[in-house]
Parts: structure tokens; sequence; C-alpha cells
């Protein structure tokens, strides 16, 4: 069964749910879910809308072309999926491999729906893994500082040749230009091993272990140029004790991750997130 | 500022979110929010819908009226709630202070929007507590099993003669008759310590340590007169290890318990949940 | 570096810990982990003991026999543990692969220490997965229920003839005999679905969306001849909504069964669980 | 039934489990629990032993005077502490009842096992509360800035009248001066309302909110010199979503932070705490 998807945000204002809702009603949509907030504060209005793609009786443009006319006086800010179009997602690792693991098993069981064409790395420890999953690896090595930019140029070039709809950055160790993040901005997922905005940067584990905290996290957000600073999508913590030292935090820290990163991913690709400042809403 | 809610489930049909907001609209209402989730199993639609009461311009037996028009064709089984008629809860005590004390922290601490006319135990033990908030204390001795129906008339009349909507059994360790939950059906919960279906019925903590269990819990539901066997509210739990007596159990259980049960009773105060079949939906 | 472990219990006596440690240092061992438990009701005393393998001057045979001789007066029960020694673990599985996904990931990873031989199953769909990480795949499949009694008979000649020490049930839907489990007593873990004791036997997640909990939960025990009856080993739970389906409570649950599943045999093979009666003690 | 409890730490070597527990059994005493932590990467020795008080021979000061005697060729940095002396504890806050309210709850019902002589305020707000429990209440209020150090000074003769042993900061929302964390080192513990290191300083549900987190939490710590970096006791969290505005953030908050103080002071009272540099051992 196919979907379509609306997500919009607009300014707060009356009779928004029932025109929105009538609009669909009209065309004889079945609403299948129907998920809408209002944020007091800024007076901001965001709604998920959910149709079953088989009552769309035009084309989508058509659809499309209608509700941009319906929403335009209402400055309506919106987007619309289908789910029988499955996104592009490109995996970026470095060496550790769990979380890679993590999203190639559910992307077998059917559990994270799009497709993988691209596996990315500036180094080649994980390619027997990708391997596995018979999906194509990309090592990309960085010699020195001074050739980052022309790895990036390749990585965005292969990004751009199998038309990646979202990049996924499953412990990639290098930090992305202002100019990548901001031309795929909302569409760069970062696992940062640590309950941000704690311990932002490198070397989250160590510096838990120094600090003596008693629970560690690990955070899902989309990538922006500053670093570590993105919309946070999802986050998820572990009760560690004095007896852990950074190996074993590491390790506790690992499952956090894997976790965290693909109820991320999977609510980005059910297009359950809406970024609104430097905030997600993600609807259940 | 206060707002109406109303709580509507129904067969699934299309045109259900369209029309009823639509109603409201059409009143120049403001909906504050709007939740709505269809069972696609049981082919059944709910509704939560939160406007502001100061949009009302007519009477609210006008309003209910007009309601009720439209809700007859579609079949919609319906309750109105307004926030600015406080709630009157009655709490069943025993012997457990913790329970007691949370819940009326809480009221004290305008967590919990209500009022509480009585507080009834069959001990004397926790008149102390009741004091201390001066709330009226009733204790209502049970002498033997044969004195048990005597003494829950003299609950219930005090009930009705206050004019309960809600009564929370805070650890009240008598069982109900059939008539007392039937009657009260949906306006009784209770607080279990255990995590159900675990557990059911008397000495879950000692039952835990005996099988050995690595969490313990606590379940708030609605009573009905199958013991144990309520809509479950709210449920959480806590770890445990080979370390822990009994006694222990007893104690961490009992901050499960409290955070549970004044989950549970705030949800029901502020008209989040809607009973269907044995089961709970609990809106956000 | 490798390690000697001892795990031992014993009716409790004053001079435990004082006599024991006194005779490892007394052979100049260096103690690098010691813990002990003292159960009040049972009265009986746990201990495990972890020492540098390095300080070991006579042989494995020599330091046994002599500290048998020490603890025969004592009424200890006790077991020694060499880290040098790989344990082997076989892998029985039926068709769900989360949870062999990630026994085979950590093993690859060495978070899990240990030799899989082999991974046997009732049927052949998992036989793919096996392949990739290059572990021999048994397919012994039962035609019908007079069947299984010789399929049982060649479970476990594979087992004995690949001298396994652990036998993890991933998911493998068969129950086993009496005469299998009690041979292998405290040597094989199961995993089940849910909260045990909550929803033993078959169909947990559908029985859980029946009964409406708010939380489900996986279990993984030794298995013994009563059915999820065994002594439990580690559980854990995560938070469901009205809104989840079956379908979405097995997927859900997959992610807590592996962890729960992953700790327990983790805690196993590190030689950090004692079984007493129907119970485990599992040090830290 | 009342112990002993002896918390020792020290660099590591051989013979120090051997030796000490010899130390006890030799005069006779019961090891009712026994924990001890080698930390490698510092090469220190941490134990926590607890004897039964009824087997002590002779003098407290002989008992103390003899293991003197025994730990100084060993460097053993040690203390002693007996339960039959109550600790005298006293609780600072300022408006915020809810930390209060739970301390003399617990208190009450003998899960805190200490006498509370004063309560101390800069504020007159929560007098009631005080006097609900019986317990005096001190309001010394500050004027201006300039007016801080004479305060402080009150509260330090307060407490030193009061032969205080812990002081809780049960959201004093006070900077208290370096000499007076300082002078009470190991005697003062605090609770912030975030997952510290994140939010350190004023205001951090608000700014969590800001954030976005998906996750807020508290921190137990003791107080030293540099605000909310003193050693951890414990730590918690509880799930947002984008729907919690921050007065319900507050609200969330206050759960998490009443069951963090107290178990930090519970494990503070019940001597299970061991600092070591910037970092605790909590034993169970």
């Amino acid at each position: 069964m196919d979907f379509i998807v609306f997500l919009i945000q607009s300014p707060d204002q009356t009779g928004l749910v029932s025109g929105i809702s009538s609009f669909f009603y009209e065309r004889n949509f079945n609403i299948v879910d129907c998920q809408q907030f209002v944020d007091v504060y800024s007076k901001k209005f965001f709604m998920r809308l959910k149709l079953d793609l088989s009552g769309l009786k035009t084309s989508r443009k058509q659809l499309e072309s209608e509700f941009q006319d319906f929403s335009a006086p209402k400055q309506l800010n919106w987007s619309v999926h289908y789910t029988d179009q499955l996104q592009k997602m490109a995996i970026l690792v470095t060496t550790a491999p769990h979380c890679l693991y993590d999203l190639l098993v559910r992307h077998e069981q059917k559990e994270l729906l799009c497709e993988i064409p691209v596996i990315i790395s500036n180094r080649p420890n994980l390619e027997s893994i990708a391997e596995k999953f018979r999906i194509p690896f990309y090592c990309l090595p960085i010699s020195n500082k001074a050739d980052k930019p022309r790895q990036e140029k390749l990585v965005q070039s292969l990004l751009k040749q199998h038309h990646i709809d979202l990049v996924v950055l499953a412990r990639y160790m290098q930090i992305l230009s202002t100019e990548f993040t901001e031309g795929y901005f909302g569409k760069i997922i970062n696992i940062h091993h640590a309950f941000l905005p704690a311990f932002q940067g490198a070397n989250p584990y160590r510096r838990a272990y120094e600090r003596g905290v008693k629970m560690i996290g690990a955070t899902a957000h989309y990538a922006t140029p500053d670093l570590d600073e993105g919309p946070i999508i999802e986050q998820n913590v572990e009760r560690v004790t004095h007896e852990h030292y950074p190996q074993e935090l590491t390790q506790i820290g690992a499952d956090v991750e894997r976790v965290v990163l693909a109820t991320a991913v999977k609510a980005h690709l059910e297009r359950r997130i809406i970024i609104t400042g430097n905030k997600t809403l993600v609807f259940s």
C-alpha cells in the first residue's frame, strides 16, 4: 500500500485544519493519518498528512499545482512525497563498523525502505562489509589536509551521479565543508557519540570518562556548517558506572549509537520530520 | 486560559477530520490542538479536539445540542469537557503512604488540577498525612469479611455525597465489588505494583524476587470487575539485581508506582484518555 | 592479557573472604577483581574472583587440586575458567534474522570472545547470513511432529562433534526435550520475546497488543524443561503506544531482543554468571 | 542491626584483599559485604567493607588505632563510620518545593536514615512545608549582592551550631563561596537540573528547549568552588518531544531531579561513595 505525505508549516491562523482537510476531502482522498501541532511561542502551525495514494485521480503535477494555488494565500511552506518512489541513501563511513552493519541489516530486513547505491569511505577498512551486502564501496582517501577539498569534490560528484536524496554519516570522521552541508541542508544525518550539547567535538567517550558521568549517550542530528550544532533528531543514553573504562564506554555507546542513528534515518525516510529553525518536529 | 475538550470515537469513514474541524471552524472556534488516530484493525476513528473556551458564543447546552445533531448520522460516540469545571477526586488508601503523599504534593503544586474533597481509608494509619494537607480523612474500617459490603456502601455514599468524578486507588488493599467497579466504569484508577500482566494479584514484589526478574514495574489501569485486568493507562519499570531483597524491591518499586500513578491521573484529569474495548488511547 | 576466573558458592560462614583471598595471595596471584555477595535469606555465599593468569606458576591441574583440598571442608561449590581457552558457541535459529546478525557482528568485532563452529536451523531461510560470515550452516528440517526426536538427536550429535560449550537459541522456534535441556543445564541461553513472566509461550507480541500494554520487553534465560521458566539472566523493555500494531511491536521488540540476548551471552562467556536455584547472579 | 563501614583507597598493591580481610577475620568480625575495585589506569585500589557492629569487642578508638597501625605502611587512605550514629543533614532551599518535599517524605518513611535539624532558605516561601514536618525553618534573606557574605556566615554558623554532617542544596539558588565549598568538601550535595556537562549554569530547561534536545536530565554532584563542575554522584534523563514547552520541561524535569537527588543523598548517608579526583565511585 502506498501513500502521499504532505509536510506543512506556516504562520498559525484559524481554519487551517478545516481548510486543509476539506481540500483533500473534496478530492475524495482518504486521510490515513493527520498530525498537527501549533507552537504557541513562535505562533507557527505544523502538519503531517498521510493520504492513500490510490485515491489520486489526477496527475501528481496537477495535485501539486492545485495545492499550490490553495496554499499560497495562507503562506504554507510545504513539501509532498510519494512512498512509491524509493529514496536513495548514501552511507559515509571511516573505520567504525557498527553503524554501517546496523543500517545494512535493517535495510536488508526492509525496516529501512530505501535504495543504497553507494558506500563511501576515506579509509579501506570496511570494504568487506559492503561486499557482504553486495553494495558498491568507494574508498576516497585523503592524503593530507590540503587534499581534503579535492576528496570532498569526489564525494559530492558520486552523490550527484547516484541522485542521492539522503547522506548518512555513519561515524564518518571528516568535517564537511560549509558549502557541502549548506548544499545538502536537511539531507545529511550525522551520529555524534555523545549526548549533545555535552561533549561536542572529538573523543567524547574519553572526555565522558574523565568527567565521571554516570550515563553516556548518542545524538543523531542534521549536519550544518557548525559542527555538532545542527537540529537534533533523536537522542538516547545508557547507564554506566565507575567500573567502565573508555574502551567499555565505547562498546556500550556503540549500542546506543546504532539504535539512535537507525531511529533518525527511519523517521527521515518515512517523512516524519519537519525542520523549524534549529529544531526538529518528529511525528510519531 | 480555559479550554473545551471533545473526545470522539466512531466507525472510520471518510470526511471525519474535514467534517468535524469544519463544524468548529464555522462556529469561529480556535482549534488549539487536534489529535486523531485510525485503528486499521478495528476500523475505528478516534479524535481529541481542544478548543479555546473563550470562543464559545452560545450556551454550552446549545453547543452540545448542535454537535449532537451533527454527530448522530455519523455514529460518533463523544463526550465534552470544560476545563473551568474542576473535577472532584477521591483518594482511597490503606497503609502505604508514598502514593498518597505524591498525589497531595502534586495537587498542592497545581500539577494535578482538581479538587480533593475526601481521603478514605480502611485503616487509621495515614490520617496525619491528610491532616498536613488539611483534607478530610474518613476511616471506614472493615471488621471481618462479612462486613465488607457494609463498608463499601459507606464508601460509595461518601463518593456520591461529594460528587466525586474520579476515584484513585492509591494502594487501597481491598477488592471492590463488581457493582462498584461497573457503576464507576472509567472513573476508578488503580495502581498495581507490578508490570502487568506479570504478577497479577497479591505480593507482586515477593513473587518478583522469587522469580529472579531483573526489572520490576508498576501499572496504572482502570478498575474493572476482573482484578488487575482493566484497561492499562501507564506502565514503567526499574532495573534491579540479585542484590535487592523484597523490602528493597518494595522501596525501588515505590518510586516507580508514584510516577506511574501520577502520570495516569494527570492524563485522566486532562481528558487525554479514550477507553476502547479493554485498552486505552493516551494522547500526548 | 589472560585471566583465571573462579566462580564459588557455598553456605555462608565467617572467614571465607579472608581464607580464599589468602589462598591466592600465598601463591603470589594478583587478584584483578573480586566480587562477593551474601544472600542473608538463603544464607549462601557467592564469589567471583579474577586472577592474572600469568601469575600461575604450577600446572592448572595442580592449582585445581590444591584449591579442591582447600575448599572441601568449607563445602565450596566452585568452577574455574581460563580465558585463553575460547569457548565454542553454537547458534540455533529458525527464520528471524535479527538476533543471528547481531551475534555474528559482535563476534566479528571481538565483542563476544568465542568460536562459532556451527549455525543450526530447522529451516533453510538464514543460510545466506551464515555464508556472509563464512560459518558452516546446517539445515535440519522437521517434517512432522513424530520427526522431532530424530532431528533433535542430529542437533545434539552436531553439538557434541563440535565440542560446543554454549548453545544460543536465537529465536529457535522449537521446544527442546527435557533430556536435551537437562543434559545442557546452564549451557543453553534462550531469548524470549516478552518481559517474563508476562506472556510466556507463543505469540507474545500479538498478546501484548491485545492486552494493550504500554511497554514491551524481552528476556534472556537459561533453558530448562519448563518452557520460559528457567533462570532469568537479563531483561529490558521499550515504551510503546496505542499507535503501534503487532508488526511494529515485533520490530521495536527486535531491537530489545538483540541487545538483551547479546548482554546475556557476553555475561556467560565472561563467566560473570552464577546460577543458584532458579535465579542468577550476574556480576558486573 | 547496626554496622561498621570502612571506606578505603590506596595505591594498588598485591595482598590488599587478603590483608584487610584477615585483619578483620582475626578480630572475629563478620564481613557482611565487601566490594573492591582496582582502577587499572590510575593504579588505585578502592574498597568498601561492611562489618556487623555487634562483633566489636574493643572500644571504637582501639579498633581505629589498630587499623591505623595496620594501614600506615600500606598508605591506605581510609575512613570509618558506625551506623548507630545518625548523621545530621541540613537542607538548603529557595522557592522550588519538589526536592524538599521529596527528601522530607523519604525521611519520614525511614528511607533516608538521618536527622534533619534545620531547613535554611534565602526566601520565606517554603516555610509551610517545613511546618508540616515539624522541622525548624530559618529564613536568611539576602538584601543585595554586597549582603551575600554576611548571609553565608549566618548559614555556616547555623550548620556548625547543629553539628551538620551533610548539606543538601535542594534547588538552593545561591552560589556558595569557595571558602564554604572547600570547608565542606565532600559534604555538600547539589542537584543541577540538567544532564551535566550539558547546560551548566542558569536556566538549563530554557536552554534545553532552545537547543531542541530530545531528553532532559538532572545531575547530583558534590559542590566544589567551580560551579557545576564537582564530582558527579548520580544522573538520569527523561524523554521529551517538540510538544513540550519550557514550563513542561520544568515539570517533567522535577520528577527526574527529586529521584536523582534522593538516590545521591541515600548513597552518601549509607557511606557507599568514595571520591577520587573529580569522580566518584558509588558502590551498590
